[in-house]
């Protein structure tokens, strides 16, 4: 049985993990949390899942890389210099970075990115998420995966052309960009719609997740999936063989 | 400057086409309505739209056979024996039958197809249109077309799965079925959503038409098109390039 | 501490409730399922939850009048002739009968009454629901119970005005009509949305559930401020002082 | 006939009005525009109807005044100094601001202040609108209307509790804040969603704008309405008999 490492056990994410490693035919090798070391996880574990925060992925990242641990990232608000942290460990270790563990949003990326492919620029991409009011960074990691997916479909990258926060005399839209929206409240799972508005008419494609155990069944699948990868950097479309 | 014929040019879609279709390059050969003789503006027109009723479709047909006059036809409310009248006349003249003539509803059909290939048949698929309150028939033209790329998506048929106005002891569903929802009222130009419901989320896929005049525009490009085509049955897809 | 009987008990909500019954400082008396004598259960318990099946209400409500028992009634898919019934018991022994014991639909119906009688009858109401796949009856009870609300503003009843499934050739809309569509599948617990569609605009309230402890927690929140209540039919507007 | 007098004459809604004005049993005084003397038309005109920026609010207002010339405000982005600079004037004249001049919003306004009310400051409340790509400011005066409403429901004010544009690491969310988020894009005439997010459960009151004209509508009826009115502040609600 493989055995699961957890960064950010006491989170949201990492107890739901916990309980259902062993539903998908894993086993948890142990838990680490803010304060915690994280070298001796990295060696006890067959494969590592970060839920944790942006400011712990390098100690992370680093132990995993000295125990040649392969790592699922399922932390959000990274930022550009956190992913190139993530490339370098990947040049050593398998490594799999995702927004969303799920199936409805790593097919969903799919899509937009076809959508935005096949549609000029003159349709605008405005994409809204709404998640519980716990929740401490926005936009969502999902919303950003579906942004990138977006970009590349336009043949460009996010930081070019995303609008965060929209507020105040703005002026009319930029051609090209790409704007997030973020709702908090209640005790939303995490509900996603990116709108591609044309001349008249609008695609409005969305996720609903009802049930966060979706997320954590997808990370324990991507960790099965990863554990006896060689080194690269992979994505959740190659775990479901979508 | 290629000349189109209107089979329906009283009805809501037939005094748009008249006005938009100079600004797309095309003008007006005449129009025909119920009651009138298809055959002369068969033969004046150098391509035919028809959205007429599904009554008049053989008469029309002929027309168009016997002139050699490709035609567009976006009536809705068909039947299998239409769809059987018209591949016969494909073999004589170009035809291009369809729900939408849209770009959004267009390239969403592409998009369900893709959806409903890549998700098991333990995602069950639910479309839902809303419509103006005049409109006649249920399920949409469109509703039915998301409903075949679904179908075919699936590598099924949508008449093996459909499940029209669930109301009553339905029972619990059965799998692999396409279940259609239609409401009508006020002055909506078309909604449609396609959903896909797995274990614990939801992948929703819709479009919204704001304004009329996109289907009319989308005709009319389908007319130009089609005008100097060999005999076959074509599609929008193929119209718009997707 | 109030004792809670429940017929239904090995149902989806009646489990439900017995796990959150403590909660809210309640017990279990006992539960009845198809088959099973409901006569005891009604003289054990203090009040009385029913979540079976429109065929086992006689049954239930006898035996709840023969003990002088009170009843809340959260069975779907009734009749003209169970509210018949329902009405008779009345005379007897208190009894609340709802499609859903939320406070959020609770509140919804409020407002779509409120809606429904300062808008004209020129402003169409159509009334979609989706539930999970195992759900047997549609339109589902909570839709069921909007309906009512909006027919309520309008000064007529649901009876006259309802149109179910809309399917086929149905001609043009009928002024002051409320229509219902149902849509099933995946796992969901219970979206609704009501829309009102006039000239030009639409107004949509809508509810979603995200998780079914709110009806359960409702319910029995209803069972307790019903316990100790005098004959006579009451509502859930008045069990949560709305 | 009255005589309507239009700021902003130019813009988008301003034209509108003009073309609609005869429908509703009105002709138009004339127009003016950024950079032309407000006075002349303010003498000329029965009632004055002003859509056009903040900055020229001061001059129309002072106009109005100095003519005894009732006026209705639907110019958005205003600020508290403007609303101090209305309280003034409808010390002399008759005057009406609102963000939306369509009975749907006006309607929805009042259902959102009823909700607010009587659901606990434990249900968090999230607006979020899209209009076309060529508005200027976020969030519409529409979506601040309704978030007035929700904060007069609540017995607080606005200002006090409103979070626009959430973006970057904000934070959990604070007990009893109102949230704005606004998306821009095509040419969306405008959509507006009020969520109220509990425990377990979402209410969400909309409103889609179909057709400019509405709006138009609204604004004459409201200028007719407000023609021989005394000084005062008046609002949507009363001029619909709400």
């Amino acid at each position: 049985m493989t055995a699961i490492g957890i960064y950010g056990s006491e989170g949201r994410m990492g107890r739901v993990i916990a309980t259902i490693a062993e539903d998908e035919g894993a086993r948890i090798a142990g838990g680490v949390d803010a304060g915690g070391d994280p070298v001796p996880l990295a060696h006890a574990a067959d494969v590592l899942v970060d839920f944790s925060t942006p400011a712990a992925l390098e100690s992370h990242l680093a132990a995993a890389v000295a125990a040649r641990t392969p790592m699922v990232i399922g932390t959000t608000g990274l930022l550009p210099t956190h992913h190139a942290m993530i490339d370098r460990a990947a040049q050593e270790i398998a490594v799999l970075q995702t927004g969303n563990t799920s199936l409805g949003v790593t097919l969903l990326g799919i899509l937009v990115q076809e959508a935005a492919q096949r549609l000029g620029s003159d349709w605008d991409i405005e994409i809204v998420e709404m998640h519980h009011r716990h929740k401490v960074d926005a936009p969502s990691g999902t919303a950003v995966l579906l942004g990138e997916a977006a970009a590349r479909g336009r043949r460009t990258t996010l930081n070019e052309e995303r609008v965060d926060g929209r507020a105040g005399l703005v002026g009319a839209r930029t051609e090209g960009t790409i704007g997030f929206s973020s709702l908090r409240g209640g005790t939303v799972v995490g509900d996603h719609l990116v709108v591609f508005a044309g001349e008249g008419e609008r695609i409005e494609l969305g996720h609903r997740g009802e049930d966060r155990s979706i997320f954590a069944r997808g990370a324990v699948k991507a960790a099965l999936w990863l554990a006896d990868r060689p080194a690269g950097r992979y994505s959740m479309a190659e775990v479901l063989g979508l």
